[in-house]
């Protein structure tokens, strides 16, 4: 008999079918017990003879049985007369429960056996929604004529600051794992124009916060022929727009309010001589906006130069500020993006300038010599996007498996 | 003025228009010449007048000029009375040049330099192709319930044969490069059901061959609620039809021929204790199932345990055979899957029987306790697939920066 998901039972009443899942709870009364079962898209209240040994939970079975329909039952349905198979072995003892309405081990408990604590809604949903960003995120890039591309995680040298790589031996060379795949989608800016990457980057992040793992997806996004960042902005503005719209109401303006770097620092009160936001700042600036604007996503541009990377484009008419940006929403940063750098010359008096060698990016580099349009890119962390957005306090909560300083299983 | 792509050329006759894009080539004739522009969608003729000096081939410019239309100019159009600026800094020297018919320089030379070399058709149309095939299978899987997924590639423990892996140093403790999300996945159908996951995987392949790479885009699935890996290699048919059928006129029947590995051999003359199938082997199947189906696919079922690792399920009418298989294409694999165990003593044992250590797997093993229910799925390789759809004869060519025993840049 043809396996039917909870969802569908409604339309079975009075009908033999056939059901499949989880033991989600078992409920023994006086005069009569009940399993739950849950499947993929629900519940369904199986009624068991009173007395009958029901199988412990997260014991996968097959119940086979009627449909009644019953107001009081969950979906308005139950079945009756069940005859159960057990698909998977007898479940002995479980760490936890899953059917509580909240998991009740601590966060790094619920780590140690992710398998089972992912399956409690308020883990599962999480993932569920990051999902759900990550389909809108590349739906508005292929609506806009973006490629998607796949480029290496093992790299010949680091992207970023040196300190946060991982090292492999790579055949007896030394290589790296990718902290962005940002050399690579500039470099396939003169392919396709437009691209984006959902990948993995890794960071050896030395502490140990509510917002750093060690490996994270990153939505990438690169574009060119802009005149300078603002275009990115708008398309950002878009696409943020667009994945927040698939899993919530908030609201994101039609122009989201950009405040320069220089004007941020006056308005949270910071020492007009910072070469960043401080979160302290980042939570003034997301208190402004929705002051100012009833905006819950602000802008800030022009970020000092020294602050940014080597490949940032910098204002050409503010000396000392680029042309990158943060978007923060809720007073936090979720998304960095910016113009760089697309002539070969440019990149070669930057990196002189600052005093970095040219030798570990040179293969980067000396591919803008055969000719690239002026363009700029954002990334997205998908984890603390959805953690911003379900109200995680730890992007942990979000990730099936994350990894950071202490934590490399399950 | 707005930027208008030279696809939208035609629309804007007797206009004022301006054009973006790479000098794709120059062409110098005595009464005049000819800039062909290249942008994302295509090619635009630009009239120049004689004696003019013309930036050289890859630089970038943007072209404002009047649309004539003239049907001999490709596209039906021309731009005349330029003006001409440089967007990019000055092309002076090109390694090969782009525009001719083929790429001139051996396969090295063109990877060497592929930031320039994925600009031609023959390299940009194999990655576009690869780009749709994963446009299509995540749709194909979207639409029947499967929940996308991102798991870890830094890992505790080898997941295959433990020879060829990279490891690498992670906070001072030994990790590895992920061979495949095979644990992570498997683990997710206790979530979600059904789940797949587009992202590297690494092999520390010492072999040098057109079909090994050392990091390759792998599309996974994994199913639930199965009855065995038959009802895997319905959804797989169905997934590689769409995929093939965005890409191609290549015909996928119905219900692709399947045919037991023991059938195999003999089919294909080989010895009928070989425990695998050789690459003649494959061949020989494929030209058999052509000739007996008139199908560019073909099941091959039933291979031996002994070739398939400790996490497939065996075949419980045939001893010694799994129920593992793998897709054929025009005689060579394209894809493998399975049923897989699903219980923790399975596990136990056959481990046990393989005198395989527990240890390196015991997380993965030991959240089989929590209940699974019977499950399996399959792993694409995208830069084996685009390469026997495009008839690339190494897979180099369909992949923007490949990974290999001797390469690691760009």
């Amino acid at each position: 008999m043809q396996r039917v998901l909870s969802s569908e039972l409604p339309k079975h009443v009075g009908e033999q079918v056939s059901v499949a899942g989880w033991v989600h709870r078992r409920r023994e009364l006086k005069s009569v017990s009940f399993l739950i079962l849950r499947d993929r898209m629900g519940q369904a209240q199986v009624v068991m003879p009173p007395g009958t040994e029901l199988p412990s939970e997260e014991t996968v079975v097959r119940v086979t049985g009627r449909v009644l329909a019953n107001e009081v039952a969950p979906g308005g349905v139950e079945i009756v007369e069940p005859e159960i198979r057990l698909l998977s072995g007898p479940v002995e003892s479980l760490p936890f429960e899953v059917f509580r309405p909240s998991l009740s081990p601590a966060l790094p408990t619920q780590l140690d056996h992710a398998p089972l604590s992912l399956r409690h809604p308020s883990r599962r949903e999480g993932l569920r929604l990051a999902s759900t960003l990550t389909q809108s995120f590349r739906r508005a890039l292929q609506r806009r004529d973006f490629t998607e591309i796949h480029t290496p995680k093992i790299v010949e040298s680091a992207t970023e600051a040196g300190a946060t790589v991982f090292a492999l031996d790579y055949f007896g060379r030394k290589a790296f794992l990718a902290q962005s795949p940002q050399f690579y989608k500039q470099l396939m800016v003169g392919v396709f124009e437009r691209v984006y990457e959902v990948g993995p980057v890794f960071r050896a992040e030395p502490h140990d916060t509510t917002r750093h793992l060690a490996e994270y997806t990153s939505l990438d996004a690169e574009m060119g022929f802009i005149e300078d960042h603002r275009d990115v902005m708008r398309v950002l503005r878009d696409v943020v727009a667009e994945m927040v719209g698939a899993v919530s109401d908030i609201e994101v303006p039609r122009e989201i309010p950009a405040v320069h770097f220089a004007d941020a620092l006056e308005i949270a009160g910071a020492d007009p001589g910072e070469p960043d936001l401080a979160p302290a700042d980042e939570r003034a600036m997301g208190a402004w906006a929705v002051r100012e604007y009833g905006s819950e996503f602000v802008y800030v541009t022009g970020y000092p130069m020294v602050k940014r990377p080597f490949y940032t484009h910098p204002d050409p008419s503010k000396p000392g500020y680029s042309n990158g940006f943060d978007l923060l929403f809720r007073g936090m940063e979720l998304v960095t993006g910016g113009q760089r750098l697309h002539r070969y010359e440019d990149y070669v008096a930057a990196l002189e300038q600052r005093g970095e060698p040219l030798e570990p990016v040179r293969s980067y580099v000396e591919s803008f010599r055969y000719g690239y349009p002026p363009h700029g890119g954002f990334a997205i962390g998908l984890e603390r996007f959805a953690a911003r957005l379900t109200g995680a306090v730890n992007v942990r909560e979000v990730t099936a498996f994350p990894r950071d300083l202490h934590r490399l299983a399950p």
